[in-house]
């Protein structure tokens, strides 16, 4: 199974007056993450949306199971989850130093830069990527 | 069954280059409305936190219904959904002129300023509110 | 001199882990400021980037002057403070029931969609509201 | 001159509808770099607010150079300014590939955990570290 592993520094400005991450920062985690994996095993996101392919997020979740405060550093694990028609979900768990500090996924659609839903087929030299990304 | 509409205008900040406000933006707007819940139904947030009780988000979920961006007003009506001993989930729809643009939920513990569960039968004064606000 | 007065209640996601608003907000609160500022005594922005004109910021600065916390209601006073060809500045005030809380302004280049620089002249039915806003 | 360089890849969250970095992220990356150069020449931060000193924000200016968008790796380097009484100053440059995008510096009180300035002569490990590092 693909994924990537991406190292974040918590910031200063992530932290809220509980002393910890607040937690509207994971889903940028996630963010970052998805970033790196597509760099590593599709093509970097920028290069995507030049093709004229866009993942908007429709749907997201994350589950707290830890606490991460300033000096931390996080490990993002981004894997795949589901690829289905015009539709992908992709899973990340964050940790630091192995302990979970959080977990969740985000479901994109495929859309064109008209936000019109578009089939990965579409294009080309990406689809079989995606296909052995998400062993579809 | 109590509920609270907060008005919340798009800052420029909140967009990304998709033109369109970030997915990452919508727990925050959440907490606008759960803060205005609070100071309507409960009690001011700080005060609650001042009285020692504190209810740290454990998990949510976002679904984007609709487009937002910047020069929008957004409306978030927020209401409880459960409370289940030391937890209480709590959800929220974000409108624009009745249209919708993303809803979702929250699930919070109940702690002492020790991240320790704390049963909210311990706050006498608020004890009552909550029950009446969680129709439990 | 024009000015206009935008309402702010403090988001926690807006805190840090010494409990005040992080300094990073406050080029977020004086844009909301500025576009409370633009809607009343201008047009609203939005219609203003449709024109074809836009004011990204060039520069900025920032004093700290007293503390905000959640709980809290800001009030940003927006004012311009000077226009000279293609530039223009405008300066925020940042209170807590009359308490200074922060200060600071915003340099912006005026420039057309290719981000080149443009002459507010050419945008016929603005050019009189800025002249007269900026007292020029 | 002590100097750090830390890379911060631009998230997506943080770009605007212009399709580059909103501006109020650069103090956010200074925080980054600060957080680098503390670690690297003095203590890590955190630390030092275990020891009981803090160095909140008093006030900071941005100037903005060049284009920053989502795709680009960023170079922040941070180097001290000044040092007198219980001020100090930093000073940054933002780049990307040589090029530069931001530069700005913010200047800090000294304090102890109640906010009260604090001489950083009262931390005797510290001290020598700072006066080296600002060359005072």
């Amino acid at each position: 199974m693909l994924t990537s592993v991406t190292t974040i520094p918590v910031r200063y400005a992530e932290t809220d007056q509980m002393g910890v991450v607040h937690h509207s920062n994971y889903p940028i985690y996630f963010e970052a993450g998805r970033t790196e994996f597509f760099q590593q095993h599709l093509m970097p996101y920028p290069e995507m949306e030049k093709l004229g392919l866009f993942a908007p997020v429709l749907s997201y979740e994350v589950s707290i199971k830890g606490r991460a405060s300033y000096g931390h550093t996080l490990s993002v694990e981004t894997r795949p989850a589901w690829m289905k028609g015009v539709r992908v979900a992709i899973s990340y768990r964050v940790t630091r130093d192995g302990l979970d500090v959080a977990s969740g996924s985000t479901v994109h659609a495929l859309v064109g830069a008209d936000m019109k839903p578009v089939h990965p087929r579409s294009f080309g030299e990406l689809y079989p990527m995606l296909t052995r990304a998400f062993a579809v």
